[in-house]
């Protein structure tokens, strides 16, 4: 399969060096309008050459976009609208309602697969690209029945290929839960970081106190502004009544603690210890 | 040296589990008013014998004390008051302000040492125990100037022994940093847990839809309330201010979403994103 990544950061980046491994792709295009990160992912042998978009669609079974969520609807109708009617193209965007409107009335709509991997790291880059990053994680694929029988086979031989498990929800869906369960706890973690490093001029003081539970907590808020504001900005709906309520359950934590409202704090905390049964099987799929 | 352990949970267990191996000790008994946890302390190797407080007072060179917080002070001053005039009290809990106060005026309190060992993981009780969960991480000990000389020799001894770099500073510092790089880290996880635990009913789509991201946001929310519920009492002051401020962030990010206002949450971000020069520091020396 020919495979043309447009985009070669952590995700275009990684899924270029696991298809590579597997075999899956026997050739490997790289588009990048950062030329500095592409020349990168040349060197670093992601892909097997650089070419522009037209060129890269022109050669290509699979084009895959791997770009923040406000370039990718755009490159999604240029990219349908350069492609021959077998080639398929996948997008894995954070965000999947946006794109998959911009694209619905397009004449090679079945063409044209919404997907997104549950895979990352807070690291940024085609030098973040890590083979085996989509090993055992869950890809989600959008709107299912907007794709032609042949695409969606195509995609999900690449993510069997990669060892992910598929499962499928509409776009809408998609991004109303990722609100809570992603979204929100990057922002939990730029909140967090703008807190403490506001307080603490003196960095000492975090570096000597802070312990391996800050640590863990603020990690996401190493993540790049490029690539989320994007994505707060796509989903502001369904992230504002996430983060409407998070700054809910936090008055009502901080009326406790004002109240010196043991029982009611130790509840509280009771509840989110549930978290721990969830997270035992993320855990378990998940050693990053 | 002749070691008495109060609280057999994580970080007593810890501690006897380390100072068994370097031979610190050459005697170690626990106490425990937990009979479950003591007699798994035993079971597990972590003391060689359990015994009352009366009587592990009376037989110990350094009695050291990690209990929640809320029992910490009163226990300090009972352990005060029945040990003989060479012997060690120190106390390893999280908030220093409140028991420093309640020994002030102790007639043997010179003999007693306020620290916080910066390490712990998410776990709780005494199979929780590690040994060298103190190696390379960081010791306080608060209002130095109020223990004596021999007092404070003997705990540097056993900082140095584990492993651990050993800063001073005033209890009542050590408590408002404390709020900020520890304690709100635990209050943004226990509520970002609840939120999402509320939202989503169906646990299926945290399970299919977090990745490494949550699970990381959200380690701390599996600490225990017991522990914690007294830590927010006792710092109350300093967490409600630390609270106010981070609430006041998080409503300033979603002021910044709901206007769609990418500059704006780029440049916080990117703010945030400084956290990686200190992180980078914390991280070498922790891989909990």
């Amino acid at each position: 399969m020919k495979v043309t990544v447009i985009g070669l950061g952590l995700i275009g980046g990684s899924l270029a060096r696991s298809l590579r491994k597997n075999g899956l792709a026997t050739s490997l295009v790289g588009v990048d309008t950062n030329a500095r990160h592409a020349n990168e992912a040349l060197k670093l042998g992601l892909v097997d050459q650089l070419m522009t978009m037209e060129e890269g669609c022109a050669m290509a079974d699979l084009v895959v976009l791997a770009i923040p969520v406000n370039a990718a609807g755009q490159v999604a109708v240029d990219v349908l609208d350069l492609v021959l009617p077998k080639v398929v193209v996948a997008d894995m965007g954070s965000t999947k309602e946006a794109i998959c409107k911009i694209v619905e009335k397009h004449e090679k709509r079945g063409q044209f697969v919404a997907a997104h991997p549950i895979a990352g790291t807070e690291n940024t880059g085609p030098g973040a690209a890590i083979e085996g990053l989509f090993a055992d994680k869950v890809a989600i694929i959008c709107d299912r029945e907007k794709s032609s029988q042949a695409a969606l086979a195509c995609i999900e031989k690449v993510f069997r290929v990669l060892q992910m498990k598929v499962i499928s929800m509409s776009s809408k869906e998609h991004d109303e839960h990722i609100a809570y369960v992603s979204h929100l706890s990057h922002i939990s973690s730029f909140a967090l970081c703008n807190t403490v490093l506001e307080i603490e001029k003196d960095e000492k003081n975090i570096f000597n106190m802070a312990g391996s539970g800050f640590a863990s907590t603020v990690r996401l808020a190493k993540s790049a502004p490029s690539m989320w504001a994007p994505i707060f900005e796509q989903n502001q709906e369904n992230i504002s009544a996430a983060l409407a309520m998070y700054i809910n359950k936090l008055i009502h934590f901080k009326k406790l603690i004002d109240e010196k409202d043991i029982e009611g704090l130790a509840s509280l905390m009771s509840d989110a210890n549930e978290v721990r049964r969830v997270l035992k099987g993320i855990e378990l799929n998940d050693n990053q």
